[in-house]
């Protein structure tokens, strides 16, 4: 086996010499692939099964959890979803090559910008070899070439998967090494991918936070990545009470683990007697842990339901668990301020029927995602209507909130003239 | 004087605090903040040359080249040009708070963007004081706080220009620490600057290649740089070639030393034989030294020319200087590929009449702006309408090309709801 920084140079090598043909790929011919790696992803399945079975019992073996085995497995179910999530984004507009916002220019040139693919991704992803697919198939669409890193306990499927996209690229003319899976499980891989700035684009992890803070301490490659989910839900002196408490629910209940469900609950002053001891009946019936600041917990205990005192830490915390704070404010403003410092600007929603009151909390909180009376659950690439999402982004830069097709392109200026010089 | 982490975690702190309020500044009082800073610069004009002539001997005495000392130097012109740049950053459109392609989805919820600041600049810069008002300018206007880091020769002028900004902010009812100029010129400042993921969003570096290669090298927070200026003159086979001499012409000799001009001329072998002594006689004529693949050596040696051999080293070099290279090339596809492969993401021009041939160069050539019978010498944010710029990008994230008020911002989801739930 060669050694790692020679195997990132072959790798990366021809992801860059593929990517320059991705990047010049009709629509027809990467939908054609799509097509195509849906139908293997069908045809193959036994012999996805088979290199599954083997990743399996080898975790097993190995005594890992039984939920981390449960999200290595490959089930009919997760193959068919892989399949239809390949005939999806080929049913989806190709992003590459639109032209728009052509102005004239006081020299006679005519200026505009055009789509075009950032060029090589770098994803890094954990145990479900599904991202394998759906990352590929985003990569494919948007007319990258990517280098795919999943976890090693899933290196058999992985790899089966990715000879399956390589025979879809080729089916269509396209170069097999657009995609490539990452050809061994060393973790030093992944150390020399997030340095190859000649070679890599843009790194994508998707994992859970320890993976990202780690990835994005070492790497020298720009990341488009998601840190914390911590939500809010702010519910404003003047609302609907009853849609409060239903969107507060779904916030927090729906489902607790996922990233965009509602940490924290932040209740004005002015509606805090009544609105608390609703919701708060709601979420001891669901056994929702409740921490409290002191006049939340004041007006919960009164109406007889059990919470314990909030700590700092607790502002600052993702549970992804039957577990809320909840703080009572005395204005928007505060509300604002809470979120701000507080939040890791993913996803915060107003309850209120006051328009100035919205206006200013989509302005001004600093999220990825900013909601007027709905559920902070919404907060998805599929449910905005992008059609797939390869991730959410809580940076700042390129893209924030779920990131689709668009996410993984970029625009270049577009210039043209007639014989024009600088004078 | 405290240490420096305890100086970053202070401008840093009133950074992020003040970026909060500028975030929400109406255009008003941004613009308020602007016309102020022109009359402030214009004003008190003796004040500035003052703290320049410190700075100016400081340099003259430390023995520094007479050109270095001239880029410091604050003229009247300077002055001028400084006090007009606010006010014509003031006339531009705001960008903030725009809301656009908002789209009812299916669960009921309206999905769309709002461009909003990308919060705190760390802008770093060299000798010239004026990027004090233009960075700062561009700032306000965009609705970020910044942190700059100017030159250490120029520090007394940065210092009073600071002053002034801070004034003019204050005048507008807007946070004085908005704008902040580093409370030192310890070196170590700039260090910390970068790896200031708390408090600063982005970096922006103006200056040499060394300093960028450098910075990116350590950098935490992400930057939006320029690196090098490799600038490509493809002539098609099919053109007027009377206008590739011109556009060439221009591309190179209007000014040798800015990073949009050109570098290597590509010639399609068919018109080699005509083209390359006419634009060669007009190189020789103004003194530019030639550097030449084997083949565009022998036509240019044979009508006459001194040129010499081109080496590998050539077709990567950034000259900012009277000299170019040149190559032969038999098609399209090895002009595209040349350029792919040796070329900076900077800027590429193609000089055809030929439509398929120059919608393939605009596709596939990767660089921030690509244009058709035009010179690269125009690739400015000025003349491509953006009003103003902050630099030029070679990456690929976020932005590329000219960054205008634009490139300083990003696009926030915006969702509006009725009461909706994740089911």
């Amino acid at each position: 086996m060669p050694d790692i920084d020679t195997l990132m140079q072959t790798v990366g090598r021809a992801a860059r010499d593929a990517s320059r043909y991705m990047a010049a790929a009709t629509t027809a011919r990467k939908n054609a692939a799509l097509t195509e790696l849906a139908r293997l992803v069908r045809d193959r399945r036994d012999a996805i099964r088979e290199a599954n079975a083997a990743d399996l019992t080898a975790a097993r073996a190995a005594g890992l959890k039984e939920s981390f085995v449960d999200r290595l497995a490959v089930t009919d179910a997760v193959i068919e979803t892989m399949a239809l999530g390949c005939e999806q984004i080929a049913l989806l507009p190709d992003p590459i090559g639109e032209i728009k916002d052509m102005h004239p220019q006081a020299s006679g040139i005519v200026v505009g910008k055009m789509r075009v693919p950032l060029g090589v991704l770098g994803i890094i992803y954990e145990a479900r070899p599904n991202v394998t697919i759906d990352a590929a198939a985003l990569a494919i669409k948007s007319g990258n070439a990517a280098i795919l890193r999943g976890g090693s306990e899933a290196a058999n499927t992985n790899a089966c998967l990715g000879e399956l996209v390589a025979l879809a690229l080729e089916s269509a003319d396209l170069p097999a090494k657009a995609i490539q899976v990452a050809p061994t499980v060393d973790r030093a891989f992944v150390g020399a991918m997030i340095v190859a700035t000649d070679y890599i684009d843009v790194i994508i992890p998707r994992g859970g936070k320890s993976l990202i803070a780690r990835l994005q301490n070492d790497a020298r490659v720009p990341m488009i990545h998601h840190l914390d989910g911590i939500c809010h839900t702010y519910v404003d002196a003047e609302c609907d009470l009853d849609m409060a408490v239903s969107v507060s629910d779904n916030a927090k209940t729906q489902r607790t683990s996922p990233c965009n469900a509602m940490e924290t609950l932040l209740v004005h002053a002015a509606v805090a007697d009544v609105f608390l001891p609703r919701i708060g009946a709601v979420f001891a019936a669901k056994n929702v842990e409740m921490r409290a600041d002191e006049r939340a917990l004041t007006i919960l205990t009164a109406s007889g339901l059990t919470c314990v005192p909030a700590t700092e830490e607790d502002w600052e915390t993702e549970y992804n668990a039957p577990i809320i704070s909840i703080a009572v404010v005395d204005s928007l403003d505060a509300a604002i301020e809470h979120i701000n410092r507080h939040g890791s600007g993913h996803t915060d929603a107003i309850i209120t029927t006051n328009r100035p009151a919205s206006d200013r909390f989509l302005r001004e909180v600093d999220s990825g995602s900013v909601m007027v009376n709905c559920s902070t659950r919404l907060a998805d690439g599929f449910v905005y209507g992008l059609g797939a999402e390869i991730g959410i982004s809580t940076g700042k830069l390129h893209a924030r909130g779920p990131v689709g097709l668009e996410g993984l392109t970029s625009l270049k200026y577009v210039v043209l003239g007639h014989g024009e010089g600088r004078h």
